[in-house]
Parts: structure tokens; sequence; C-alpha cells
């Protein structure tokens, strides 16, 4: 029965590209419309056909962690990106259209992220081995979608091009105070203090990103004008000239987002400006999948345009600019897979073989869904007032993009 | 009674800026901090001040059109400037925070913009005299906001700005098909056929506006690349490479959006790429000011960026670029107020004297709104494919904005 369900299943969704399939009763069969790069995939076990038909968007992951869904021919890149292409098109049986509402509805639950929790989620990824990040990120580590100019810039310029245009929408003038919601390892916090003259608050819950920052800024003797502290976004106080933002909201949670917005308007000088910068998803709201918020981003979410729009509505603030930029993470994350691959046996040797598997798949599926699913990166540029921000973007782009 | 109303009213709604309110029993007040612009009115007679207590947003206009609501010192716009800018502050009565949400109800209603109806509320507007446009237009009658790229920048400069930027943003070649869907007088799509080469067909429910936009393009020798037809958006046929919107979405009303996006989606080709430039209100979602809805657009609708973005979600669409232009239209306004009044002898000869006093609040109100108030106007630049429009904006504004 499980064996006819998936079949079923597979033959709907899979309407493009070339896909064998090998049960563990050694039957194989064929999927898909015989173009595109050839794959062939090993399911080892009926736990797993059946958990691949109850729960698809968990199952692919945890099977390929456990090594119960084996790659034979072709890459895992080119499985999911087979996935992602045919899943806007296919015709969906009943209990696949039922699951992203049923889990739409409970979202709200599974995004509580109260301080505690907030802490609690944030640990679980971002407190994982410094070394680790070392291994696939650029220099800077800067772990957000880079801005690639040029389709060959290399990974460090595009994250140097992203800082700079982030800067540029700032309208940065020396000795502004500016506060970093989410601010990692400290990176944007010291481009923005070195180059900008900007005095920079970054606020992190991860232990590690904390320590790593503080180090830094010492290393580059920047102490005077820029200080981290382990704070809950909801907690900061004071004013700040500039806010930014950055692969951070990610994190709030949809039932948190009156309260984020809120928070940026009450900390934003009159004539300040925020920036934020964030992963979108442009079609109807969907759940976060499942095996990304049990592996990855518990209490992640990914919003979209309507969802945030309503909550920065609410605030009173403008949205004075969107940026949507799409491929750039897919491009991105290219980068960290290859750099990933180059050090796989350094990551095994910090980990394991199952560790590396995870990690592979979390950034292949997100490669695949930047480009071929509908995820992008939203920039907003918001103010309190109406004239905060130039009346055209002829600045952003005469000035040649650099730090004044 | 309504004299105490009216007042409770006004001393909770005017905290800023100064006021003397003499009513028709010869009292007068004063309200306001007493800073800015001097503001004297007289009220003729109690009737209006009932009707200014129980439907202020729609008394205030009517009003004034009948000569009831005088203003012996200072002008229009500094009376309804004052209003607007005081409205965000204020702390609302119970009647006046129920009502909005009153209207938001009913809203779907009043909106119900079905092909016969839309057609009759187009003509209730833009079937007016075509010598009332000409009083107060630039010359090419560009009945939506300028680009102002400097501020001294012309009427006529900023809407030839704005028809360089949005035919930037369509990315046109020679030969492309583009439908320009509620297209006025014709004059974007003349443009884009003799500044790009583009062969346009404009759509437009007003038989005056589709008879004068012919006989412009046969005066120009473009009857080979423009055609006009009065024609509702829902019955366009054939595929398109580009589709351009300007100031047309603000009469698809609310429950038409979905069928509106879906309409793009099935006219543009796969590789399209589409223009919408709409009037937006960046505040939670508020029913149409009934007196405009009532003497200026019916059926009209301001939408919140929410709004759009949740019906653009589910067709399919992608937002490739999202600009938030702010102020233009205050500007754009008061250029229109000043050629109004230096021919409001012209438009009184044409109509009489109270429908020079209906325009000259509809102007007025609109400037102030967009200058004090929540409104902006959005260009929606859409596709359906995620790289059919660059992956930076670098090509928006390394040309210079000009005419290839």
């Amino acid at each position: 029965m499980w064996h006819s369900a998936l079949d079923l299943m597979l033959r709907r969704l899979l309407q493009h590209g070339q896909l064998r399939l090998s049960l563990p009763d050694g039957v194989t069969r064929t999927y898909g419309d015989g173009h595109g790069a050839a794959l062939h995939v090993q399911l080892k076990d009926n736990a797993t056909v059946r958990h691949l038909v109850l729960r698809p968007d968990l199952a692919v992951g945890e099977a390929y962690m456990n090594g119960t869904l084996v790659i034979e021919e072709g890459s895992l890149q080119g499985l999911l990106g087979m996935i992602v292409a045919n899943r806007d098109d296919a015709p969906q049986i009943w209990w696949q259209r039922a699951l992203p509402r049923l889990r739409t509805a409970v979202r709200r639950f599974s995004q509580n992220n109260a301080a505690l929790r907030a802490r609690r989620n944030v640990a679980h990824h971002y407190d994982l081995s410094d070394a680790l990040y070392d291994l696939f990120l650029d220099p800077d580590r800067q772990y957000s979608c880079g801005y690639f100019r040029d389709p060959t810039d290399t990974l460090a310029q595009a994250q140097i091009n992203k800082k700079t245009h982030i800067a540029c929408k700032l309208r940065l003038t020396p000795g502004m105070r500016v506060l970093d919601i989410g601010c990692g390892w400290g990176g944007m916090a010291r481009t923005l203090a070195r180059d900008y003259g900007a005095e920079v608050l970054g606020i992190t819950l991860s232990e590690q990103q904390h320590a790593y920052a503080q180090a830094e800024a010492t290393r580059a003797g920047l102490d005077d004008r820029v200080t981290y502290r382990l704070c809950d976004y909801r907690d900061v106080t004071g004013e700040f000239d500039r806010i930014v933002s950055v692969g951070m909201f990610e994190h709030v949670g949809l039932p948190h987002y009156r309260t984020y917005f809120d928070a940026i308007q009450d900390r934003l000088k009159p004539d300040g400006i925020a920036l934020i910068h964030t992963i979108g998803w442009m079609a109807r709201p969907d759940a976060t999948n499942p095996w990304i918020a049990k592996y990855i981003f518990p209490g992640g979410y990914i919003p979209t345009l309507s969802e945030v729009a309503s909550a920065i509505e609410r605030s009173g603030l403008w949205v004075a600019d969107l940026e949507c930029l799409r491929l750039h993470y897919a491009e991105t994350l290219q980068h960290w897979i290859t750099q990933f691959e180059q050090n796989v046996d350094k990551v095994q040797a910090l980990y394991d073989a199952r560790f590396v598997r995870m990690w592979r798949f979390y950034l292949a599926a997100c490669e695949v869904t930047f480009r071929y699913g509908r995820q992008l990166v939203f920039q907003f540029q918001l103010s309190r007032q109406i004239d905060a921000v130039p009346l055209t973007r002829d600045y952003l782009y005469q000035s040649g993009d650099m730090p004044t």
C-alpha cells in the first residue's frame, strides 16, 4: 500500500526531469519527462517509504541524513531542484493540500518566540562550533545573502557589496548612533564603525557570536565605537539615528511582527532610517518547512510581503523603499556549498557523517528554493518621517555605491 | 447640543495650528496651539454644524461646496492641512473610531466594480469636458503623479520624467507589444510608441478619453503603432511583452484585485514585465473618504501595500521591485492647483461656482493628504519569471534614465 501511495504521489509531482527510484523490494520505477540530468535514488527500507508518503517535507531530509535515502546517480541539489521546480505546477493529492493549511494553523504556536525560547532557538544554530562557520562562510562571517553587482563577483566581494549597499541605504554620517539587531559575528557593525564613523551597538542572543564579535572589535581597534551586547531586541532602550537588521527577522516569528516593528518605531529618532534585510516568500503564506524547523531553525518563519507590510502599516512607519533581491541568495549558497564540500573532511572531524549530511541537505535545500522556488530577499528601508529618505533613489547609484 | 459636540470634537482633534471658528449664533471659538498660519472659518447654518459632527469626512467638503463653510482668513489647503496633520495624533471620540470600521465593513459593496458599473464610474469623472482637464494638467494630459528628479522640475518635465522612468522599468525594445490598462488620454502609449518603438494597445472605459487619444495618435502619425480601444481590462485577449497601468488601479476596488492580477498574469508573456503605478495608503486599511467617493471617484479605493501584495502573492507573479514615491504627488497637485487657480474663470464659465469649489476642494484635499497624511504612490514592477528583470537596479540609473 505505501509503495503504491508513493508511486501515485511521485507520478503527480514529478512532471519534469528524470528520476529512477529503487525501492527496498528491488523494484525500480521512473518518473518525469526524461529531460534534464539523470537521477537515481535508492530507498533502503519500508519505514522510509511510509514516512515519505505521510510527511514528505520532513522525510526526504531525515532519510538523507540517516542514510536510508541514497543518491546513486546525480547530486542532492539535482534531486531537490527537481522537486522544487515541479512543485508549483503539480496537481496535489488531498492530504498534501491539507497539510500546509494545518501547519499554517498551528504555526502561531511553533513561533511563540518569547525571550527564553528565542534564546534557546538561537543557541540551537548559532552556538555551533565557530570553526564550522569558518569552513563555508566568507572571511567576515556574513551569514546572509550577498549582493552580486556582477555575476562574477567572489563571495567575499558580494558580502562587501552587501554591506556597502546597506550602508548607502542608511545614509550614515560620522558619529551617528546605530543599532544592529541580530548582529551575528559583528561584521556589519565593524564595517559601519570603521568605514562610516558610526557608533554601533550590536545585539545578539548567541553567546558564541557575542564573544567572537567582541574579540574581533578589540583586534580591529574599534572598541571605542562598537559595543556588542547579549540582548533581546525587546529589551533595548535608548534612541538611535539608524537601525539595521540583517538576516534576523526570519527568527522573529509571525506573532511577534507587531512587537518587532513597534520596537523599531520606538528606538528610532524622528528623522531616523532603518534597513531590514530578510528572506521572503513570494506566494501564499506557508508554514516553515518542517525539516528546517526541526533540525536547523526552530521558531523560524519566512514571511510574505503582505505579512510584513501588514505589521509595518500598523506601526506608523513608512516603507520608503523595497528592494527585492532575486537569485542573490542562490548564488551565495552555491559559494557556501562549494566551500563546504572543499572542507567536508574538517566538518566531519568536528562532528560526524550524519551532521555532514544534515548540513549538506540544509544548504542544498535552501539553494534550490532560492533558485527554482518562491524565495527571495527583501530589503525594507523604513522611516518615521515621510521625507527622511530622499525622494528619488539617485543617491544610491550616483555615488558608485562606495563608502564616503 | 450640536454646538457642544462639535466643540468637543474639535478640541480633541486640533492639537496643533490655529483656527478661529465662528458659529451661526455669532459665537467664535479658538482651537489649536496658536502656532502656524492663522485660519478663520465661518459656519453659516446649524444644519452644517450638525452634519460636521455626524459625518465630518463628508460634511467639510459639502459645506465648502455649498458655501455654508466659508474661509474668512487663510486658505483651504491651510484648513485641510491642519485637519490632516492633526488626525494621526488625535485621540478620537467613540463615534469617530466606529465610523471607519463600519465603512471598511461595507466597502466591498461600494467597490463592486463589475463591467457596467465600472464604465459608469469612469464616465462620472473622465467624461467631464475635455476643456476642464486642459485648464490644470500638463500639455500631455498626464493625470497622475509626476516624477520630480529635481524639486525645481516644471510639471511638464516631471511628467516626462515619469514616463521615462516607467519606460526604463519596462525595459522596452523596438517592436514589443505593450498593453496600457487605463490609458487615459493616451500620452503614455504615444510616448512608448514614438520614443521606444513599441506597438501599444491602450484601453480605457471613457469615451471622451478614447476619442481624444485616437485623434492625438493620428495627429502624431502614430496610427500604425498605437491602437486605443474602449475596453474593460477583463475583456482583453492576446499576449503582451509588457503591461503598463498608471493611475488605474485606484478604480479596481478591493474585491477585484485577484481578478486584476490574474489578468496581468494571463496577458503577460512568460518573460514579460508589468509596471503598475498606483496611489497607496501607508497605514491600516481605511475606507475611501466618503466625500471623494460621492463627488469625485465613485467605486475608488486606495490600497495598502499589504492588500496589493496579498493579491499579487496569490497570482503567481513576482514583485521584482517596489518604488515608494513619497511627496511627488503633493508637488504634482500643487502645480495643478496653481494652474487651476490661474484658469478659474474659464472653469467657472464651463460649469459654475459650486463646481469650482468642488474641484478646488478635491485638489486641495488630495494635496494635503499626500503632504501631511499617509498617502504615497507605489510603482510595482512585476514579472512571471524570477529573472525577467535584472538582478540589480543599476540599469535604471546608469543610462541616465533617458530613452534609448
